[in-house]
């Protein structure tokens, strides 16, 4: 039977689930994947339209070199961070995740996202050294190799940045890639000692309710971290994916607040001071403090919230023809592990349940991907998630009551004209394939 | 009260589960950790052996700029793969993953093992093509845009070369590191295209028992594959950790078979051909075949049997003094799960159970730990892997046995006396803290 036939025939019989052509994500479960018959792109080998096949020249010739370090193909130089600060003026500077070009959970470290306020410091960890002191019984002064002697554990997390995802407060959608308006979260696998078992080293007061943690880089940054999460999940990390920390994420040592805000995961980290109260440093009074539409503003906000973005397709991508596609992005919830993620093709108004693949970490990122035929018409793809304790991604509209948005559209991407936002981001696609960002 | 004699009371409370001082692995989830108190290298603040705090240079300039690809601090610049063929002879390249200086369970794509034998091929994504032909109801050619419209699924999964740990053959032990040793193994995230996807897109003969894949280099390595395999959880790999493929392990593609011998993980994958027997290609007639001592050998070695190796402390790691230790290290195994490893001090005659980092992953690194009390005298240190199937890693004894081992030292470790080494890896500790390669 001639291909094609059957492939329609099996497309037909594929259940739709929602609006503008949302198959049931089970459809991967099915062997035959006829329902991939409809992308464009592959040939039938001897066909009219098949090209003569032949060695190319790196088939006929010795290759490069094996390096000691990996670096990747010079025709991925396009996948990078894009930075805020190149050339290292005495200003801080950010460095973004490109997500539209990643896949799977885990960043690379070569691009984990990253915030440095005075540059990357060069820490000699012979040197480095972590007090624990304040309100302990006795105060403790560890090396990088003692550290490495306690008892180490190994966890999926994502960092974000509570300015992630800040031009979307703009009163129209900014035409930015998900880098650009996500770029500022990612996630690896940590390893490091638990910050609970070097408190209770030091022995902790029990009139101490915050420890004030400290980096060395030569801002000193430092936030009042509340003791109950100090007990509970946090970390001294001291690799990621494996290797020691990279400069940009706090070689040598960082505190890891899974779930909690990227400033409070103190880089650099130097000291941990024990405290009856909060400090009330410079980047919790002013800085991070998120203003409301009323004016008042949040005392504090650790959390980083149960958020979603599609990452594919999306915006700097472009559809070719109509077909089947995968809608694929990440979700992610401080609270713990992402339960749900739906997904809308026509901007809202109809919804299908999207396949997670497993396991499902908490607090890192859980990669949602949902089957979609796509007819070549108009449409607005959205994802929505829930965490497992029953959270919810809120809608644009939702959001916007609460947390209000500019007057003026944002036009510099590299601005925060707020924080904490993690609503749901919408990608329209033309009958020509082009892929704007809309809001719906 | 003087903090180090409630440590000494807390450690005595410790509970002692197997010889040389070996404690629970439940240890950790106790609060308290005054077991790392005999942990040398912290002091207390404020004491005489207390050096003055004061900022560091680091801590009182700019630092360094941010940059698009993050890489090591130059402080970790002897972290690197080492190399057998620097200067790109005309002979095969092997590069071998430091696992005594990682940790976890991931290994970084700067730091994964390749073995390429015609060097790394420059292959333009745009032009290279994926053939599926042979006893297929159509033949079919793909683009690697048009692979990416498929389905994906991300895993995580170890490579293994079946020549890892050749050097274990030797009947002396060989005084090297557990990169020199074991450097051929590594594990990430893959994320690609489920193979059965394709091969029922090209329609699958029933008479056809093997794949035959093919790779793009200048070797053209091809190898025959089971179809039972081939439709089991065999993928076609594009990502690793995230980004696409790092050049040695397979640029713009491989074919991932989770659990199987490295090689048959075909590199810039370009060919599928469908037949009813294998091709005994030169590649498993000759190559990869194994010898027994009786003259046999193998006609075929599919398989990673279940494997561990303790990483910290190892040779190459130096002993700091008597008191706490962690024993770390990773297993895995081609059949699924691991699901038990055993620690020894002792040289095998007492063993004590290590914890597993949770969750453990199919065909994957599991990162196993043990507490560890050193008395400071010799010990030598063990470790032994059972997987969920109720395979157990043999010891040597039973190993060489039934594989034999040289007999003369292995000299050079560069070499393959043999292949398919899945026994115990030993670590002698002497009184003055130094580590060597031992028997047991």
């Amino acid at each position: 039977m001639e291909p094609n036939i059957r492939a329609r025939q099996e497309l037909e019989r594929l259940e739709v689930v929602a609006g503008n052509g949302l198959l049931n994500r089970r459809a991967f479960l099915r062997g035959g994947a006829a329902f991939a018959a409809a992308v464009t792109g592959y040939t039938v080998a001897g066909s009219a339209a098949a090209e003569p096949l032949k060695d190319d020249p790196w088939s006929l010739e010795m290759g490069a070199v094996t390096p000691p370090l990996q670096t990747p193909s010079r025709f991925e130089k396009h996948v990078v961070r894009t930075l805020s600060n190149p050339n290292n003026e005495l200003r801080n500077s950010h460095a973004r995740t490109p997500h539209h070009l990643l896949n799977g959970t885990i960043t690379p470290n070569s691009m984990h996202f990253s915030i440095n306020h005075s540059g990357l410091p060069d820490i000699d960890p012979a040197k480095h050294r972590l007090v624990i002191h304040g309100m302990v019984r006795q105060p403790l002064v560890f090396t990088v190799e003692s550290l490495l002697r306690y008892p180490m554990e190994s966890r999926m997390a994502f960092v974000e940045c509570s300015g992630n995802s800040a031009p979307m407060f703009s009163n129209q959608p900014v035409q930015a890639t998900a880098q650009a308006l996500h770029g500022l979260v990612s996630c690896s696998e940590w390893t490091g000692v638990r910050l609970s078992t070097l408190l209770d080293e030091a022995g902790i007061d029990p009139k101490a309710k915050w420890v004030i943690a400290e980096g060395a880089d030569s801002l000193a940054l430092h936030r009042s971290v509340p003791m109950k999460k100090a007990l509970d999940d946090a970390m001294v990390g001291l690799y990621q994916n494996g290797e020691r920390l990279m400069p940009g994420n706090g070689y040598p040592m960082r505190l890891l607040l899974p779930g909690y805000q990227g400033n409070m995961n103190v880089k650099f980290l130097r000291r941990l001071k024990l405290t009856e109260g909060p400090a009330m440093s410079y980047y919790e009074g002013k800085i991070y403090s998120q203003l409301l539409p009323d004016g008042k503003a949040y005392r504090f906000h650790f959390l980083q919230e149960v958020k979603s973005f599609i990452t594919h397709p999306s915006f700097g991508l472009k559809m070719n023809g109509p077909g089947y596609y995968e809608i694929s992005g990440i979700a992610y919830s401080g609270n713990g592990r992402i339960s749900r993620v739906m997904v809308s093709a026509d901007g809202g108004k109809t919804w299908a349940q999207a396949a997670l693949q497993e396991p499902v970490h908490s607090k890192a990122f859980a990669r949602f991907r949902a089957p979609w035929r796509w007819n070549g018409g108009p449409a607005v793809l959205q994802s929505r998630a829930w965490d497992e304790a029953g959270n919810a991604q809120p809608t644009r509209a939702e959001f916007v009551a609460v947390r209000g948005e500019t007057k003026k559209p944002v036009t510099n991407l590299l601005s925060f004209p707020n924080q904490h936002y993690n609503s749901i981001t919408s990608w329209g696609i033309a009958s020509d394939g082009e892929i704007k960002h809309v809001y719906a």
